[in-house]
């Protein structure tokens, strides 16, 4: 079988050590490089000694790390670091999964509303894929660029997929409540995740606009074939890794939506419809690449409750952007990530 | 300054130990006697060592304990406890406060469907006032029973009460997305409640529906003076104490929203409306008997967002509690209930 | 490669659910059946939703199990369960794995003194093997039973070992100041271990004496050739799985302790002593078969300070059981064991 | 009734939020300033909308803060703020409180050694008071200039002097194993008090040595008239406030030890001895001015095990500041100190 090489940029944060959790248990993958500006050869395990044992590398400058011998490198990077190197890559021959949002986005006007940028390398976004696999896999397998979606977009996409596509719901009014653990601020020193800021604490955040609307908003409007607007607060919540999206919406119609959703996803390896009348927790995909849904309409009436949740560094970050890697260089898409979510 | 007499039936649970939290430092009461069937005998400070030199009563079997000695008794206990005191108690002269469920619904066909009991004195709930002071202060001035809010109706009612009154938004189909603290539970042994159960962990329950639906919306539909109907979908957080409830509505007129709140509440000691911008958290509230509100538009759509947090065992049950109580017996409306929130 | 067919008597509980995580990603595992009395019928993955499409069995009656058919039979049961079942299991050919305390301690009359039991098989404690595979792994490979030791014994065991075996210590006055997780507690419907109680908050309990002392002293009094005494003090943490064990002894001599601790688990697949300075948190081992320890010598004076850290379901309870089960079936020790530590 | 004039210098970290949690609600104070060399000019309750309609003044800049008309002054600040700022306030006769180390430690060169400074002004030092209350309340009445404990240092010493006091242990060999909550690393952007690093997690630090052994040592050894040197271990907990200190000594004699606490500590207003037996947990003295003391004599050895919790921004901190503040100002020690911990 054949073994990839692969190189991470950026691995001091949350979903670089996720993605070497991941990869260094996967069994087609070396490890060739990892690099960090500011922990430059420092081993990686002394920075995360849970990986003692697994993983030997050190941390490279990026200045030096040989990139280029990688058949795959994922940027664990802030936005506008993967596509200021994405051109020397793909024209090496590696392909690239940014796990921030470079290339994200058709819309480069919207881009640069939401990133305060301008775009490096607008061809190469061009030809991006957009990396959900349960909607674009057939592009994925082919592209030299995946821009790895954002962990509150899958979430979301995937529990208002079933309606949009089909139809059923009024498009121009969807709610997204959306739920998430403190890791999905990063690894950043930053006051307003300190454990006692953070800890026994519930808030909403960024009410007036967040960074993964248009990216819901441009997969679910191309789904359902004309323009889709959601209403999304974002929530912080005092756990360490999950989210849970509570999604509303009007029906226009009267589908089985059980049915909906379970042939929606029959096929998917990684999405889960729970049984009728479920309330899916986050820890049942703590670190594991699945999305488990449930569908629920409260007392018949008129608004669908759908409940989605991931967890934001595996479906939602890191394990995504390794089954991304799977699809794009012909491996099993499972492959590397069947391990059993972690309970209690 | 008169002193009140107190009694509270059924203390071991976590409004119970509020309740006592806050008497022990009232400056007009004093606490005559707090009943427990299976705990009778045992000082309250050996099952709450934090009560250690501020409460020297124990336990009084409820068979025993002479309660018409009281100005007012508190029921901590679960609903169909206080009905069945409740002649005997208000004959004596006593004053009320249900902090379950007894005396909050007018429609008892309604009262049963949820609760599966025959009310036991449906004359005196006829008499009972919904103890929610920003919307009925002058009707428990006069009231001998008070049927006390439940937590998340609390909450879910300051937040949407502007918007209905106003008559600005489409009331049929109101949204709520509350997330409580798992002291909301209650001191129960359950194992869903369990800390390595429900730490490091989100989820939905009772989506179908949920007993706080129909207080919620029989007061709102007074206020709104016709049909409300509210979806509601209650969410367990990990953490202890707080209740951040997040609303939507439809708007169906133009008002400047933050007047409308501002003025709504201009006069209330325990409601704070936020500026425009902020999002509250829990913790702002943390063991006061305060609600803190903020008010969204986000991108100017037609959507209004409401941010509404209370401290579930405080406003949302015993600090309201005891707002009411100092309604009813003429004392300061703030009497007692002067705490700062704990932070962090 | 041969298939290992496994029976788990007891399977609703954190070590039972643990056991499943990790034999479901077993390379030579097939499992037969889980029994529990109470849940018969029910599938385990409707219990434990994070077990979906991994686990396909029912919980099944144990009067009906047929465990006969089994390789080895995992006990994760309260004690007095294992070894009623143990002399027909034994005598079948199947190996059995207690994770209780039925077969951890070689004197009965202190077996009883705090188990509360007379012994049912004298006769089968007598040959098993108390499961430390750092201490015993030549008589595990040929046990028929093993007591699988317990999570706290397991960490301050081998904290304690190579100073013990060495001699270089006190052994009339070792200190164990041991911290645990909630999950430690078990799955059990009690106030104590609610996430209102037990969350935000820290207390020693059993400080008169613990289960867990007799194991410790029966392995360390063997290791020293000569009586040892612990004064051990549990705690417990709001966390959800991990244990920290702080472990005090007075030098009687002047070893070089990094080399010691080096040395003596120099071959150990599971045990990790980390660089001079360190100090291990629980997280760096969250879900891993491994325990970390670092060893101090504060201000250079006569008292040691061992840092030993495990989590309490890996390697203080199901994963250890694995091992051994590796070990006493002539797998690979490591084999289903390289899951990475889940950071954060 | 008299009103004390208050100010505090750097308000904008845990110790300064908690300082305007209790004299916000103190009956004799009136807050005249307080200051921030970074956020001068905004709101307090801006910062911490917990304060909102409780304290309406903003920070002013310490430049221009005209800190003479105080009668007291707070500073919660890092250590060397305090004595750069001594002399003119002590000049002006007003009273200093610093809750950082400036006062802490007689041996100057002891200070400097960990430190790292050269005092400002050691013939201050030379006259100020150690704010411990329960040893030092004479001096502390007398004082211009009080030295507020160490979190960590009050709750070893209060949980050790009984023992010393009696002479009645080895003090050669005292072991502190203390837990605190994560609110004790301060209000501070760094990694590794992140919720994503310190929840669900448990660690032990600075075991080489940490800064407040010098001042345990320097108050034991004179209770002890005689030279005591402590091991010291600081642990970091997954809650916001508490510390559970654990201490281990020798026993040198036979004292009946319950009595000898009792005795001990029977004036005392806010030491609260737990009976026989008890293993008090942080909660029970969460936001309030208290220590509880649990004394063990673990299967009756020559091992005594206390058990010693405490609030650490309040008995550890702030609170201790305040009672040291009545007692200085001849208010009733009790004054503003009256609040119940807050159960759950």
């Amino acid at each position: 079988m054949k073994t990839i090489k692969v190189g991470i940029v950026g691995g001091t944060g949350y979903t670089g050590v996720e993605l070497l959790r991941l990869l260094a248990a996967h069994p087609h993958v070396e490890l060739v490089a990892i690099t960090s500006r500011k922990e430059a050869g420092m081993p990686v395990a002394e920075m995360f000694p849970s990986l003692r044992r697994r993983v030997d590398l050190a941390f490279s400058d990026p200045a030096h790390a040989d990139l280029t011998r990688c058949d795959v490198v994922f940027f664990a990077t802030p936005h506008g670091v993967a596509m200021a190197d994405a051109r020397r890559l793909v024209d090496a021959g590696v392909r690239i999964i940014d796990l921030a949002a470079d290339f994200r986005l058709r819309d480069l006007a919207e881009w640069k509303k939401w990133y305060k940028l301008d775009h490096a390398v607008p061809e190469l976004n061009e030809e991006a894929v957009y990396g959900l696999p349960e909607l674009y896999r057939e592009a994925i397998r082919k592209a030299r660029i995946v821009g790895n979606p954002g962990c509150y977009a899958t979430a979301v996409q995937l529990g208002f997929l079933p309606l949009v596509e089909a139809g059923v719901v009024d498009t121009g009014h969807l709610i997204a409540d959306a739920k998430s653990g403190v890791s999905g601020a990063g690894r950043k020193a930053e006051v307003g995740i300190l454990f006692a800021e953070a800890g026994d604490n519930f808030k909403a955040y960024n009410v007036a606009g967040h960074r993964h609307v248009p990216e819901i908003e441009q997969s679910l409007s191309r789904a359902a074939r004309g323009p889709v607007r959601v209403t999304f607060v974002p929530h912080l919540t005092p756990m360490i890794r999950g989210i849970h999206a509570t999604l509303y919406a009007r029906l226009t119609s009267e589908p089985d939506l059980q049915a909906l959703y379970e042939q929606r996803y029959a096929e998917e390896p990684f999405v889960d419809v729970m049984p009728p009348g479920s309330t899916p927790d986050t820890r049942s995909v703590r670190a594991a690449n699945v999305c488990r849904l449930a569908v629920h309409r409260p007392g018949g009436g008129d608004t669908v409750v759908v409940l989605s949740v991931i967890d934001n560094l595996t479906k939602g970050a890191s394990g995504q952007a390794i089954q991304n890697m799977n699809i794009m260089l012909g491996l099993a898409e499972r492959s590397g990530l069947e391990t059993v979510p972690v309970v209690p």
